[in-house]
């Protein structure tokens, strides 16, 4: 049994096996209507045959009698805090910027650092081709955090850092560059190492609980991620050659990251997320009444977003402030929402951007 | 909401929200008994508790009206190609052998490299600590192979190879290694990148399929998989320190790669595993007639086994046709069954003896 099969028309059949089950459903409204009804077989094998999709990674699960579960055939999961959803490559007719080409690939490295409050925190690392060949050539480092709920792997497994840097490398479109990818909810990484309860998400996206969580993740980011990166890896270790970005709570922790340390990063990338105007003009005051000097500060400002993005509003807003205040900045508007595919997109296009 | 809750005196708590669900077990059954029943309370958490439970990492699921989730509230998992699992971690009252401990770590590498048929396979890299510091040391090898339905994340994820070295390297009890760990079911590969349907697996573990599929992955690792990481690691690459071993099919894996191949590797690690006395009188008649040679080629021929595992009767009569053979092995029979649980024990002790 094959499950998903995209067909050459980019039409995708999903199969479920659950000979007792009374209903089954495809969950996973992103490529389409949502909650598609399955039929069964007389093998007991339910399906259904939806699109044809436009190529793009995408997760779904199955709704079985109301239960949501990933799909048993399908070994490619979406690495996540707290839901459970398995991944469709809908391949392109030519290969996307993200698919597996015959390029000269780097290498992703799992690694431990000492991170805040004695506990280990944990980094995945892109290195570009030939990395460890030219022991000699160092490299600019671009940090990049996901989401909320997402962990560590979700940039790699499911924004597929690797493949699109490789590709735009090999192309000669990217500057080889170092990508580490933290883990953006360290509280929750110290409850589990210290035993406590994993602590819900902020009320809020601007409470001061929130806050607090971005003083604690900008601690860390400054005080332990980037001495370990700079102390372990080859990298041309000043803020000229330093990128930061993040799509979602990781733009959030992006932005304020970027703004309380001016001296740290020239490039910043936010993807889905935006600063409150009453913020920036309390919290970020240097930077917005000083536009000249922040402008010469910062080599790119980036900011994109999806038109169906629920946070497209408040985004907006945040750019037209910027404008308003006069600090240069890049946008990028697609179209689609708050997704994961949008976020590939965001990336392929910053990571031609950054460095140069 | 917590699951699953390790208490102090190591039950366990699991809890899964459902309000709508008619009846929730807990499944898994490497732990204790099999399909526990769950009990809803008034906010439509189900929960049970479950032990003491002998601390270790075991795999379960929930079992909600009959269809089988991972945990939502968890974020292990274990990689598989067809079922779904979540891991619960019982820590030890002492720290246990694959226990992240506050000791310097190896980093763990994902790789990609030019495979069979033109397909690009992927492997999963430890390099003990130090790796990066010391730019002309070189190491030895461990070639290690998951086994059915497992993928190269298995051994990473759930073996937690990685951790145990750090730990064994730390205590002087192992020299530092390069773990190598594959992919054992490059047929899935092929047909994934490919475009065929995943094959089914062979019907009988001795069978003509099993045999081809056996050849096919000799192949990958003398031609390609060697050959990639003596060239991009820093190896001392010979056979005295070059290690194979496996789990399950990666010990029928091991057993035939090494004795197709005797002047490859010094060190054969067999977990869960065994090879049929008439194969080997047929197959690998060189290495059973002439004892002697096959001795002083063998630096370690290890054979471990629970006595509840399923393969248990056909891995004592092996070691008794060895020892009827005169070919020396080292053997380790412990409790348990078939299970990962049993594979870091066996790769905690041979790490020790290895390349010594």
């Amino acid at each position: 049994m094959i499950s998903p099969q995209v067909l050459p028309d980019k039409k995708v059949t999903f199969r479920y096996l659950a000979r007792s089950a009374k209903e089954v459903k495809l969950g996973g409204s992103q490529f389409g209507a949502a909650n598609v009804p399955m039929i069964k077989d007389s093998m007991g094998i339910w399906s259904v045959t939806v699109g044809p999709i436009r190529p793009d990674i995408y997760p779904y699960s199955f709704i079985v009698d109301g239960v949501t579960v990933m799909d048993p055939a399908n070994e490619d999961y979406f690495p996540n805090e707290r839901f459970k959803a398995s991944l469709v490559d809908v391949t392109g007719f030519t290969p996307t910027v993200h698919a597996m080409q015959d390029v000269p690939h780097g290498s992703v490295n799992y690694e431990y650092y000492p991170s805040v409050q004695g506990t280990t925190g944990s980094l995945v690392i892109y290195t570009p081709p030939g990395y460890d060949k030219e022991a000699s050539k160092k490299y600019p480092v671009f940090y990049l955090i996901s989401g909320t709920t997402d962990t560590e792997e979700t940039w790699f497994k499911v924004g597929r850092t690797n493949l699109i840097l490789d590709n735009l490398i090999a192309e000669g479109k990217a500057k080889p560059m170092i990508i580490v990818m933290p883990y953006g909810n360290i509280e929750a990484r110290i409850a589990a190492q210290k035993g406590g309860a994993k602590p819900a998400d902020p009320m809020g996206r601007e409470s001061a609980d929130a806050m607090r969580r971005m003083r604690g993740f900008e601690e860390d980011m400054i005080k332990n991620i980037i001495p370990y990166v700079d102390k372990n890896y080859r990298t041309i270790a000043n803020k000229d050659n330093r990128a930061i970005g993040g799509f979602s709570r990781g733009g959030g922790q992006t932005l304020r990251t970027a703004f309380w340390n001016m001296d740290k990063f020239s490039w910043i990338c936010c993807y889905s997320a935006y600063l409150p105007p009453a913020e920036m003009d309390s919290a970020f005051k240097s930077v917005v009444e000083n536009p000249d000097a922040t402008n010469k500060q910062l080599k790119m400002l980036w900011v994109s977003i999806g038109n169906e993005d629920f946070l497209y509003n408040d985004t907006a807003a945040f750019l037209n402030y910027l404008a308003s205040k006069k600090i240069n900045y890049k946008s990028l508007v697609t179209g689609g929402g708050h997704t994961w595919m949008n976020t590939k997109v965001f990336l392929a296009e910053t990571a031609q951007l950054l460095f140069k």
